[in-house]
């Protein structure tokens, strides 16, 4: 085993290198004085050129092959080098004059579409854009044919290894079916129901922060192995044993702070519960962005806007704040939570409204890798899809086509998995439910550890050992399905509660 | 000026890398949490050993060779080519396995430190510092054949490269010849006078916080480039255009904090002002702890412990904590932080005993590196020098040999630097004060700028152009001297003021 071994002895350097950019991140977004950007951008990219220069050395493919006939492996151990060759065939893929160009058009983008998307001018990121694009075409055309797989299923595996558009369009085509009807049949229901109470009033940040790490600890975060702090981009990031979750805090309003750390919260669950003795490998790592979100999502979402969590959330809330009034009872937070209403903009998009955003999003992003969608018709197309998924007249493109940084920065393909990880939280929940007896009643009192005691060894601790679709089955007894998100979006917006 | 240009790209690498420690460093001693510590250990060894991998990679001295032939090379790419070949001569020297046995020691021993200090325990250190000392024994010899230099000028040059023990030593003979008199005469001279007022209150953690946020910026920290926070040993450090500088503090005593900070800050000033167009490269480096050091105790003791600078702190202070009385005035305040007391812990002495813990050390580390002082005669030898140079008998190995972090972490030839940079600071501030007439007026308030506009072009800007040395001489029209030092100590603790 002296080639596998040598390779795990390269893949954790990889992976220290790794965290250490974690670090760096976190910093940049957190406490990083302004004056040291450009030196930080340098630490950073030289960083992602050493890690990069790791694990395309001139010797690894033969290491590869020869720990691939090595005997003795287990199979933590075969599905280590498994995820190694992953590892070495997305990034040896690539000629390094397409990575640099690619690199440096979505910088220049992103860094335009930041003012564009202010002055709501598209045709002035148009040039910058359709660079990026092109890179974005060529990436998915060489990987594609390097992993032998269609060019948007090479984009697509980036952020969610195994994942494929065959796997995605049917579960979608589903949601989609319903999703116009489902939305006016809970606007409806909703508007025939009195509004529930505002809350209103000056909350302190210190008083959030306080509330949000009680709110944390219930939930299973570990403090010793973690952090929570500001930055204006709310995000989970860090380096293993350190996992650093932050949010913003809005004095007028504490549930955005608050579900926020919930959500990362949820990521951070996952982060700290990957395999102990795999953490610095890759089969140790997390198994991509729709597992990922799935976690956050099924914490935020499934479990921290449930009724039952108001129980415990409320009196807590109160006592935060020294509040008192009917608005504070249980029954409305959970109204004033799940709340709906169609708007132009994705991030602050509710649970029923938030998939026609990314329904729209997948089906232009794999026409425009196709060529089928010239960039110049991004707009209308954009527009076009609002009015037919939610009813909307987008009024300019700041609030249309503009809104995401995920074109600008060459993210095709990302978009999905938000979707995808809410239908798997669906599921995974749905499924936690039947087999843990009383699951909402420890939600009420604020008991997380059997739901993380059922995802644990079922999601976490399963790392990329399996793919999704494997993992989720296994969990659940079924693939991946639209089914119980729908049942989910039924029960909790049009049954009377 | 291919192969100076290929060399500059490769150190700009190395400076990344090394700016990524620096960050990950800070990071460890202010905010980590604790769980993260063996990750956090891993990332920073495998980056060490990335810098020492880019350092010593085979083609450098090929490439050193060809850039020394080419032409075209300035005055400041010359004096860089020099201080890269330096760099890599002190990488290269050591054989790898000695680096790795070496390290391991240190760590080891430094750990089992913090408990032995704890319970004064010498003897149970004594097997695991012999290793350590025996590592850095091999280490000088080998650096210094290597070097062509004596054995412990080899461990001196690491800190402070050109320094030398035949400078040191006529240096601090002339220091040592007087000192133990002047404490004498101080002491008398002080407890003939009325003792200072106390300053008693409780300080508050945020007011010191400000207060000490005001001084800063007095002086002349960039806050857009570095940041100030909390760690329990205070230091400065981080990376290129982010100066992190830290402090504890004591709601008991502000002044302890404050005077931290501002000796903190002189060690920032000299990083923020090293040269832009050099900061990646090894000669825009600083020039080693002598000269670092007299940066921090030039404004920490030259300047801001002068009674010129206590008529700028006094009403600010006094404003700080709502506080008001006799004890508050710029007078009283002088005389606290001028007070003398020999002790046995280097780390609290005052200005006047402070040489006497540093010449002590000086004298015995050279006799353990040549192997006439063997480790079980040393804290016998420890507790005579602190008789002979303090008269004071020391009562356990806790405040004796065993009270500082250096020698079980293997860092012999760091100490002097201490008191070759109050020295130097001395001859600095006296020839600033000789150039700049009515500096102390400036002083009173609370404008640096004169002082730091006299120190940028002559020490910050200099950087790794020159030697130690050199840069003095220039600045002041003569080699290092204890003159000035011993000039300033008489004149400010022996002259009524």
């Amino acid at each position: 085993m002296q080639a596998y071994r040598t390779l795990e002895r390269r893949f954790a350097r990889i992976d220290h290198v790794e965290g250490a950019k974690g670090i760096l991140n976190w910093d940049n977004e957190t406490i990083m004085p302004a004056g040291a950007a450009s030196q930080r951008e340098g630490q950073l990219s030289t960083l992602s050129v050493i890690a990069h220069e790791l694990l395309t050395a001139p010797d690894m493919p033969e290491l590869l092959d020869r720990a691939g006939a090595e005997d003795g492996l287990g199979g933590w151990e075969r599905a280590n080098l498994a995820e190694m060759r992953r590892l070495h065939a997305h990034a040896s893929a690539l000629p390094a004059d397409l990575v640099e160009r690619s690199a440096r058009a979505s910088l220049v983008c992103e860094r335009a579409w930041r003012e564009a998307r202010q002055r709501s001018d598209f045709a002035g990121l148009l040039p910058l854009l359709v660079e990026v694009l092109r890179c974005q075409q060529e990436t998915a055309s060489i990987k594609g044919e390097a992993l032998g797989i269609a060019p948007y299923d090479a984009l697509l595996d980036r952020y969610d290894p195994g994942n494929r558009q065959a796997l995605v369009d049917p579960v979608f085509a589903a949601l989609e079916a319903g999703l116009p009807g489902l939305i006016a049949e809970v606007s409806e229901h909703q508007a025939g129901r009195p509004a529930p109470l505002p809350l209103t009033g000056s909350f302190p940040v210190a008083r959030q922060r306080a509330l949000a790490e009680t709110m944390m600890r219930a939930v299973g975060f570990d403090a010793q192995r973690g952090r929570l702090d500001i930055s204006t981009h709310p995000f989970c990031g860090g380096a293993n044993d350190d996992v650093r979750i932050t949010t913003r805090y809005d004095e007028s309003d504490f549930t955005s702070a608050l579900m926020g750390v919930l959500h990362e919260t949820g990521h951070a669950l996952y982060e700290q519960g990957r395999p102990r003795a795999w953490l610095s490998q890759p089969v140790g790592r997390d198994r991509g962005m729709t597992l990922h979100e799935s976690q956050s999502l099924l914490i935020e979402m499934q479990a921290c806007r449930s009724r039952a969590f108001m129980s415990f959330l409320a009196p807590r809330a109160r006592e935060a704040f020294g509040a008192e009034g009917p608005q504070w009872e249980a029954d409305n937070l959970y109204r004033l939570l799940t709340r709906v209403r169609p708007g132009f903009i994705r991030v602050d998009a509710d649970e029923v409204t938030y998939p026609a955003h990314v329904l729209l999003r997948y089906d232009l992003e794999k026409r425009m890798i196709t060529g089928d969608l010239p960039l110049t018709d991004l707009p209308g197309a954009f527009n076009d899809g609002m009015r037919r998924l939610l009813g909307l007249t987008v009024p300019d493109d700041r609030r249309g086509c503009l809104q995401d940084i995920h074109w600008p920065s060459g993210s095709w393909g990302y978009f999905p998995t938000y979707t995808l990880g809410a239908i798997a939280a669906a599921q995974l929940f749905e499924a936690a439910c039947r087999e843990l007896a009383g699951l909402p009643d420890c939600l009420a009192r604020g008991d997380f550890a059997p739901l993380v005691g059922w995802l644990r060894p079922r999601v976490h601790e399963t790392a990329s050992r399996e793919d999704t679709g494997r993992i989720i089955e296994q969990a659940t007894g079924r693939g991946l399905s639209a089914e119980p998100y729908q049942r989910h979006l039924r029960r909790r917006y049009l049954e009377a509660g």
